[in-house]
């Protein structure tokens, strides 16, 4: 197979800075990781919001990957501009190519290591369900959200997030850079087995669906009147039904969950993320779902590789 | 005795969000809170960095109060200016006077509920022996610290931190809220107590004293070399002695802790706190110390209320 350029990516929010210091130390030490003879390119998404540390300047960088925003060249933000200079640099086109691109981030959700995938991109559900089957980790199968597009990974043919958290923000944490550790090491090696053929893929992959956002219930002037309720906190992963108190008001009321989709129970995941205020998402909602192996998917991933 | 206002401030630091949060909350319903007759007033420290979710704007507020900066006519920084103002406007001759503040702060640091107390006022000493008498919280008493100073308490003629964590910055957190009710609610009983002479003062105040900061162990770039040791995050108050390893490096090496006070056990507090990197702290090394209480405390604190 052909050699193929595996990009990892940190500081894609400035703030988020566990994956950045673990890169400036990879640097300095160059044999400190196991790379299994990939071929390796290490950026830092968003350097000037990593040196303010600040999430981002002008706009969320890991929103600004869609088409329209990468297209409008009327629109001078930094982050936009970023975007595009990261597309042609390292983009599967770039001066510097990659095809296979993992984007390190953090949160301050409880929620330990995974996996974020956007949409159903067969190459994606196949290396993930490697990573998974190796680790044992949740997927967060992004999809079908209109308010929330133009992610960093989807301008390369194949990659993904990994999320890892809790962590304040501007905290380093060595728990954190343990599990940066681990599961970056994990996806080497499994790409690295793809390459020489050895990779042994599971017979199914367990997601955790994207179903919808829910927001902090909110006074007039859009301040929140009520906390995320202390049974929830922390329990990102963990299911809920039906009734469940998702958050509390100063007078000890609850407001519970409503459970208007097709399932019994759902699991909540990104909860109180700081980040995630400005967006109006209080914590997300997901559906787990097996989905079965299918050889297309570890067919386009060989074709990847062999391109 | 006479009346006296006691000021209440939240968001100091812009990104500390929960007690602005209770603030405005408490706006709404202006009885939510026993405040046993005391005349209060309620100020947002730094409303534009609160708005912008920032520790601050040009530079740390809670270092702006110090004789030196706020006489200093030709600095224009948004703090410099803000301080001179809260204390035109709240200060013990300004137009709406307190004697008393209480300043609410936040932390990333596993400090649980504590009192701040800057130097050895002895009104500060006596009022906060009443709420630790009340509530069993560790006190951190911070003196002889060169390099931190002009901190907004020391502005009044009596006051203190409360310090709450852990919460990361920009997270409204219900525990976080109930802390800060929990230890609102004893000062505000304790100043009426004092008001109406039925307080009763424990016969000794338990101090952590502030001994050094210790820093990251840096490059020459000044970039962080080693991190938190696992075993000591999240151990604020725990105590430590010679040898505990303080800080882990990358290849497993332990940076262990060299006790030069002429204590046998010492404190660490503020480990890994987020807004303390840039000021190149990586935590506070105390002393616990048990002071006698002195019957001065007590008069000056009633000379107080009865001027």
């Amino acid at each position: 197979m052909s050699s193929l350029q595996v990009l990892l990516v940190a500081g894609t929010h400035g703030n988020e800075i566990n994956a950045p210091w673990l890169f400036d130390q990879w640097d300095q030490n160059p044999g400190m990781i196991d790379t299994y003879n990939l071929k390796i390119c290490r950026v830092i998404g968003n350097p000037l919001a990593y040196q303010k540390r600040e999430r981002y300047v002008d706009r969320d960088l890991n929103r600004s990957f869609s088409h329209e925003l990468l297209s409008s060249l009327d629109r001078n933000d930094h982050e936009i501009f970023r975007a595009r200079n990261l597309i042609k640099e390292y983009g599967p086109q770039g001066f510097n190519p990659s095809k296979i691109v993992i984007d390190f981030h953090s949160t301050t959700a409880s929620m330990g290591s995974s996996l974020v995938v956007y949409g159903r991109r067969p190459v994606d559900l196949a290396l993930a369900s490697l990573v998974q089957n190796r680790l044992g980790l949740p997927i967060y199968l992004h999809e079908c959200e209109p308010s929330q597009k133009g992610f960093l990974v989807e301008s390369w043919p194949c990659g993904f997030v990994v999320e890892i958290g809790p962590v304040p923000q501007g905290v380093l944490h060595t728990q954190i850079i343990d599990q940066i550790l681990l599961v970056l090491g994990s996806c080497l090696k499994e790409i690295s087995k793809c390459k020489n053929g050895s990779a042994a893929f599971p017979s199914q992959i367990i997601v955790h669906r994207h179903l919808k956002n829910i927001d902090f219930p909110r006074d007039l002037q859009g301040k929140p009147i009520a906390l995320i309720h202390p049974s929830l906190q922390g329990k990102d992963w963990y299911p809920i039904k039906n009734d469940y108190p998702l958050f509390r008001k100063l007078n000890g009321e609850n407001i519970t969950f409503s459970n208007d989709s097709m399932e019994s129970e759902v699991y909540p995941v990104f909860i109180n993320e700081a980040a995630y205020v400005e967006k109006n998402i209080a914590m997300a909602i997901t559906a787990k779902q097996v989905l079965s192996f299918q050889e297309d998917w570890k067919n386009d991933l060989f074709n990847l590789f062999s391109q």
